[in-house]
């Protein structure tokens, strides 16, 4: 590989160092990768909102996370200034949005929604994704998407640290296919082809290892017979 | 499968509909199994502390995300009444904690983490794992982990919708192995064999299925050549 010499110094035998100080010195774009790698594998979700006045808006948004099963609360992290405030301004403005899972089949699609379209084009359209609507939930759900969610707004929150948004919204409405959902509630979501990303563009289908039962200190760690 | 009843009621057709509602009807560990596995897949994390007085705490984590780029920011969620206490308290006494990605060899002691030893118990002790010094960071690395992170605090908010806390850290030293990172900076997660989770105890390891171009509204969805 030709590291460029700021990655070169890092270098150290098999290793690689950076310290806060070599990051800032290496370019933007390296810098964006490296970082967007660090955390790990992340989730891969289609964010579908619709507009007060109608317009449908679809983005694919890397940053949902957990946050809690009772309440059902899920979070998301969104940057106001980028592709992702169209979504930001149509959920603040109806109070609902939907997040469907990517999966393999639809990957291509799901990268695409995040070019920065203007504000009059739909991303369904642009990408051939389908908006659908169920159960009088306001906001589109994606047709094409096997594991599908309609949340509700409960909290916006500014992060001073760095301008972006912490969205944290509660589970209205669960959609997925029979056969997916284990009796202990489980959802095999590898069954369901559901991808993982890693750093900005790479998607990844996955292979189970193994489920662990619950860890309790005076016992080894024990597999679910599956 | 044998569901029960309040599973076998969202039953219709080919789909499974939850309200929420219906999903307060679930016995709480069918519930909380569901909703952990509804946003996807998530990073696997073991996070490093030492107390001022010198106990170490080592804690599996599913909730580390990534948050910004510049600064590179990396945020995650701790539920204070949890096995997260001990974390929580160290990284707050101290203000470092580290980020320790989970390998396929790994999974079994990473997974035992989640078991509520008591405080004057090391989870490095009682799992065989390794606590590593380096560069004179205040917080254990595992030693058997290939990506790890040294993280400063720079926040510590506590989300009032379901008291759990939201602790945001910088990147201060990135170790990795020589030859996982491109000259595009990105880092191959997958090559260096860290797994992701779904739900609450299922591991996974991945299969790319290619990176993708930066998307752009005038272009059709291009590979990355790899």
């Amino acid at each position: 590989m030709t590291y460029s010499a700021a990655i070169r110094r890092s270098i150290q035998g098999h290793t690689m160092h950076f310290t806060s100080q070599t990051l800032d010195a290496l370019p933007k774009r390296t810098r964006t990768n490296l970082i967007n790698s660090l955390s790990g594998f992340k989730s891969a979700n289609l964010v579908g909102t619709r507009s007060g006045s109608g317009q449908e808006n679809l983005c694919i948004v890397s940053s949902c996370f957990h946050l809690g099963a009772d309440p059902a609360l899920m979070g998301m992290i969104i940057r106001p200034h980028s592709v992702d405030r169209h979504t930001l301004e149509y959920l603040q403005e109806t109070g609902c949005y939907t997040i469907n899972h990517v999966h393999e089949g639809i990957i291509a699609a799901a990268h695409q929604t995040s070019a920065r379209y203007s504000r009059e084009v739909s991303e369904f359209e642009a990408t051939g994704l389908t908006a659908d609507y169920h159960h009088d939930f306001p906001a589109p759900f994606v047709q094409e998407a096997r594991i599908r969610l309609g949340m509700k707004v409960v909290e916006i929150q500014d992060l001073a640290v760095n301008g972006t948004v912490l969205v944290i919204g509660t589970i209205e409405h669960v959609l997925l296919p029979t056969g997916l959902m284990g009796e202990d509630g489980y959802v095999d979501v590898e069954q369901a082809g559901t991808v993982t990303l890693s750093g900005l563009d790479s998607y990844h289908l996955t292979r189970r290892q193994g489920r662990w039962r619950y860890a309790k200190p005076d016992r080894t760690p024990q597999r679910i017979n599956e």
